[in-house]
């Protein structure tokens, strides 16, 4: 028996999509952010959701470019640091002893010591309401090398990417591996055709 | 240090967004999606992005309205295989033995087995290259009572969302709890202060 909660937003689980742009001064700015995700395949494209009252928003409106840090599960503190306070007001790489890199491809930074950065050029605005939703186009992904295996494949256990569930308790850690995709879903198709 | 993966689609984790809606002569459908998750808070969106190719894209075409049913890590095989045929060739529903379910406020069906589902009506489309992205307003989200606890909270354990993680093995439970969000940051904020 399903029970209604309303016209909420609760999609599980959500990205902790750490968004680095610069002001206007070039000074390094970093937020978390948890309306996002892949948009697109070809070209590569993430998209992700801003209050125009973020600082950020206006930094990426001027700049046209922002990246996305991925933190592992040890980072996650500095990540909600990043969403709990406005970088107008603080400098949040110096706060959390962290260090800004700009990125290769497009004109922003990201955080040198998370684990996977997505650098991404704006190719479309969109505003919904609250949020106005930046589409970027992936120009490039840098991963840490020892989060790489023998062969050059991510290891996900030491890539340690972290979700966010609303309304659920906060950050989680990736746990038990339940199957390959486009694979596990393989038994119904026999059951179709026996 | 860090090693470029050229301009790939790699955010962790990705949701398994289970899409419903009707094709022409009423029948349901659903297909799998890992591009999409919270648009926008006020109205509160959702965004997912699927090929033109699918049956599912002229289906929410047609009708402006989608559901986005989220299984359990049970249901992920279910899932897995909504992803991997056609709704033109199979009817998914019944080679899942899963139950479509009228949406009560949209014009979609939605999974009446899985535990979370999010009634979905189009309000913008954008073309973004092989992805066309929906932009749905949720007017409801239903939930399987025995997912919340005895104060009406979600109980993340029993509702077991999963997550996805491309290039890293396939679908994976939610792990440990690392703390909770807008809290375990506030060190950072503390340590300024001093």
């Amino acid at each position: 028996m399903k029970q209604s909660l309303g016209a909420k937003t609760l999609i599980y689980p959500t990205p902790v999509l750490v968004v680095g742009s610069y002001h206007a001064a070039g000074r390094p700015n970093v937020m978390t952010a948890a309306w996002g995700g892949i948009a697109c395949s070809k070209p590569p494209c993430v998209s992700v959701s801003l209050r125009a009252a973020t600082a950020t928003h206006g930094n990426i409106i001027a700049r046209k470019a922002f990246t996305i840090s991925l933190p592992s599960g040890a980072q996650a503190a500095a990540a909600d640091y990043f969403g709990l306070v406005s970088g107008r007001d603080a400098d949040k790489f110096a706060a959390t002893g962290l260090t800004p890199v700009a990125a290769e491809f497009v004109d922003a930074p990201c955080v040198a010591e998370f684990p996977l950065v997505v650098e991404c050029e704006v190719v479309q605005v969109h505003e919904l309401g609250l949020h106005t939703q930046f589409i970027g186009e992936i120009k490039d992904v840098k991963i840490d090398e020892d989060c790489l295996d023998a062969d050059g494949h991510i290891d996900v256990g030491k890539l340690d990417p972290i979700a966010h569930a609303f309304e659920a308790g906060g950050y989680f850690a990736l746990g038990a591996l339940i199957g390959p995709a486009l694979s596990i879903g393989k038994a119904f198709i026999a059951k179709v055709s026996s």
